[in-house]
């Protein structure tokens, strides 16, 4: 089998045992890899009734077929398991390079299982695979775990970690990689599943490649790209993810005050990109087979907050814990993103359950005595950070915010539910349903819970971009009703076959499209696979998710948005008069999609995408 | 004082002590009556925290300025208690005649407070107030505690009590009068909160009229206006309000199959009210003040259901325990119908709870060995007798439908909670909300949960009456948005009044109008007051109720409808793929409603209302 190793490596942490599957290649043709293997094996091995924090829980660690070929921007690796901050499908994809590292050694993907007694780690090389003590590193945050880890295996290892909040099961806590340079699986708590298995990190050696169909012109076609690339890749490599901000604030675009609010007073300027450059000396830093680099490597020498140092905030950070609690003050966001980083927490959800709480200590609902006398006003750095080590360190108020806004809001009950920014009991990233239906009907949707990433970030083929693949053949105005079903459920589609393949969906900025991926898989795995079968894939990918959380509970019911954004008008700013017409989107999709009336894949749509056997 | 007793009959269950309170004449004029004043005192005496079914509960009866004065159709009372069904504010209107002899008696209303320790009934005339054992009636169904009771205190009485629901507390039991011309103040549950404080019946017997101020113009305005009536009462006087039923079908205006289809064949004709008149030899009978007469006495003297005889189904029975569980036998609708007066259920909100158990039969939710063996194919006039006394008696999967479907859904869990049709924990009635934007936004926003009285059953203004004192000087588009919320408020706060002067609001359709409300106020009270104070107060009493539902929690958020009627098309039928849009009509009304973004009247709101020195 090309562009694969063929074998998956599984782990039982219960058992202390470790073996080696060899899935036919119809497997792989049919899941691709990634997140759609991932979920292959979780499907088949978890239920509704799983505990996610049980030994029972898998933790699958992916690569794709992409991985170890050279492709561009091909660096990075899937994690699935059950989440336990929302109880339903989990996923999260990382750069870096632990992935190309794991495929190096011999392996597509990892399936963990059970739990261990004690803390350990996972060593993985070309010759060998052990189950290690690692309590030296328990307790330790990513940062520090990395190193030493290093120092024991050797600096040609690839290190994945949760750090303290991980240990701890926080709901928010993620798995960690490339350390200072740190890149982060960061949603839906499945750092929290890590540490209940007690695996502190896997570590990681090889440098085989998988054998390829047609090598030379995957080659000579990527030096080609590289070379586009390199001249085009401008803004992003100069100044990051979160460049050109000012952009996001005046087009409505951003996050602010707990979603309360509609325009900054341009603010946002101050906490962008560029500001990082300038003042923080930043430069960029690459995930791996990337030359687009939006990684931001930044110092702080000086001020309040020096000595902060690695990996700065990415524009979800910016968004999350910057402009949506009024904290312009980019030294703190740099400094609170370090620490989410090193104590291993998910800064998007961070800054939903800080400006959640911020807001309930508005209104009274958090008080003085909950918070030991730290003022949750908005816009402070010292709540803002003082949160952060809270949250990590399970103190106060900080426990409970642990938890995720939905239970949080359902404990604190009252007003505090309309605070709760989440579909599904994911936290929102920082784009807006406000301003593009897309990213509405995306939220509402997504498998994991509110995502802009499941959907290729919709709102991209609403500004610019089309995708002829789908019948998108020009971009589509962002309020427009008609046809967006059909729009977002094409783009959701593909969105998994990036997600399976790994490759990094920034590329569609940067010369890479639908039908080129496929033609790579091709070159790659010697496969004949035509448009139709690879666009089926990517529905097939969806619906096996969907069907994930059907079988957990999830239905129509669940598909929606907070009142606060469906039906509260910001009166300010971009968009400031615009409500998603979610309802009528949700009907036309589910048409689109062959569900039920409850949302449900028929039995007719589970025979089309060959689902019903693992039924 | 003229028009009103001035005087408040105040009954504690605890201490059996009864007072007599005078509210000052501003108190009345503020709040008017019924439902207005009624409101008053049940926020000013109990809280968010109040237990609906504890001592602390009030359950306040309160009759209004037109009761007594012979204006057409003024025969209602108001009840108001906090509901257990819902846990917020509970309100229930009822005709007959009882409200005629309270105010007779000398009273404008009642409150009752604490609980008895045994069965008790409250025997209420002009010399003398009595609360005595009731033993005797404790166990029997409504048509016989009124004959046990008229045996024992004349049959000049007037005799208000619930049934063994009641005595149970059960979620769905309501209050009933008249006997077997039963009228029932059976919303939010309140027969639970008379059980509660185990009072099972009032007995009034009085004839004393209040003095007005201007009779003569008064009797003069009636005669011409009964004269009128009379004259083109034709509808639903010779059929009911579920004459022309098939209209309703039609037009997509009926619930069929728990809100899930848009049509049934013709089907809503056999269940018509020409059909009662025709196979059950119904007639009119009448409210007090009454010349329409749209209540129906039926007789059924062979069959299956022979021996069933006085009130005959109206319109929200047949269209709640008929078309919506697909029940085409007229005569199992009269034996349920005739099950829930005696037993004192709602029959709405029974209808609600046996759709939803219905649907969650067909899914396998509810097994046989929940029912019996009874099976809950929808259609089956077995399932839904065998339901009726199954709720009534807490029998097997009965006990917890009479919870309502909101706590029954959350108990069972996964898909049914998509079943469980209700806004604010009350089921719906029979009109829909996919047919009249209206009904939508009135559904979403009444106090009470889903109610389509408090906004004088919008959608009549959308088919063919206007309303110039509140602005609408024609009927509106049933899809129109804009406007729609300045509308729904206008009726809201026009229904308010209608419940609070205690008129019937189907005057609507027989020569009254709002002015005419207020020329006719005037005339009872010798007030002056302009129609800006009326609508004033209107809004008032809205804002009083809302004050209330905020208080015990309610937001925005709540102010939603179920997943299936807000994005699921019915795809037949009249208004076969209308959606409505909530959202937008919603974040209009709160504008035009002068509440913040969480649904919460302002401070300058409530000062306008003269609102804020109860709070």
């Amino acid at each position: 089998m090309k562009g694969f190793m063929g074998r998956i490596l599984r782990v039982d942490l219960t058992l202390s045992t470790v073996m080696v599957e060899e899935p036919p290649e119809s497997i792989y043709r049919k899941y691709i890899g990634g997140i759609g293997l991932g979920g292959y094996f979780l499907r088949k091995e978890t239920s509704g009734s799983t505990d996610p924090l049980g030994p029972e829980n898998r933790l699958i660690f992916m690569t794709g077929p992409f991985t170890g070929t050279g492709i561009v921007s091909s660096g990075r690796h899937s994690v699935v398991a059950k989440s336990p901050l929302t109880g339903i499908w989990g996923e999260a994809d990382v750069g870096g390079h632990w992935g190309l590292a794991l495929k190096g050694a011999g392996y597509d993907g990892m399936i963990v299982q059970g739990s261990s007694a004690h803390p350990v780690c996972i060593y993985i090389d070309a010759d060998s695979v052990k189950i290690e003590e690692a309590a030296d590193c328990w307790g330790k945050d990513t940062y520090e775990t990395e190193e030493i880890l290093k120092a024991r295996y050797g600096t040609d290892v690839q290190v994945q970690t949760i750090g303290q909040a991980g240990e701890r099961q926080i709901g928010l806590a993620g798995i960690f990689t490339d350390g200072r340079d740190a890149r982060a699986a960061a949603r839906c708590g499945l750092g929290a599943v890590m540490g209940s298995k007690k695996l502190k990190a896997v570590v990681v050696k090889g440098n085989k490649k998988p054998e390829l169909a047609d090598a030379p012109t995957l080659r000579e076609e990527m030096a080609e790209l590289v070379k586009f690339q390199v001249a085009n890749r401008d803004g992003m490599h100069d100044h990051g993810t979160s460049e050109g901000l000012i952009g996001n604030e005046l087009s409505g675009d951003l996050p602010i005050r707990n979603w309360g609010r509609g325009a900054w007073d341009g603010k946002s300027e101050r906490i962008s990109g560029e500001e990082q450059t300038k003042q923080y000396h930043a430069v960029s830093f690459f995930c791996g087979n990337c030359v687009v680099g939006c990684g931001r490597k930044i110092r702080i020498d000086q001020g309040p907050y020096e000595g902060v140092s690695g990996s700065g905030p990415e524009f979800e950070t910016v968004g999350s814990i910057g402009s949506n609690l009024l904290v312009d003050d980019l030294g703190a966001i740099c400094k609170a993103n370090e620490l989410c980083n090193r104590y291993g927490l998910d800064t998007i959800s961070v800054g939903g359950v800080i400006g959640f709480a911020m807001e309930c200590y508005e209104h009274g609902l958090i008080t003085d005595k909950d918070t030991n006398g730290l003022k949750l006003t908005w816009g402070s750095p010292e709540a803002l950070i003082g949160l952060v080590h809270m949250i990590a360190n399970q103190e106060m108020i900080g426990e409970l915010l642990g938890k995720g806004v939905r239970k949080a809001a359902e404990k604190i009950g009252g007003l505090a539910k309309e605070f709760a920014i989440e579909v599904k009991g994911l936290e929102f990233p920082a784009h807006e349903p406000r301003v593009f239906n897309s990213t509405a009907l995306g939220y509402a949707t997504s498998n994991r819970g509110a995502c802009h990433l499941s959907d290729m970030n919709g709102r991209f083929y609403e500004k610019a971009l089309a995708m002829p693949e789908i019948g998108l053949f020009e971009k589509q105005d962002p309020y427009q009703v008609e046809d967006k079903a059909k729009m977002e459920a094409g783009l959701q589609n593909v969105a998994g076959l990036y997600d399976s393949l790994k490759e990094c969906k920034f590329m569609v900025w940067f010369g890479v499209d639908t039908s080129k991926l496929l033609h790579w898989l091709n070159l790659v795995t010697g496969w004949d696979m035509s448009i139709a079968e690879f666009l089926l894939a990517g529905e097939r990918i969806w619906n096996l998710r969907r069907q994930y959380d059907v079988d957990c509970g999830i239905s129509r019911k669940d598909d929606t948005l907070p009142a606060r954004i469906l039906t509260q008008e910001r009166g300010e700013g971009g968009s400031a008069h615009h409500l998603p017409p979610l309802n009528r989107m949700l009907s036309d999709y589910y048409v689109v999609r062959g569900w039920d009336e409850f949302g449900r894949p028929t039995e007719e749509t589970l025979r089309r995408l060959d689902l019903v056997a693992e039924d």
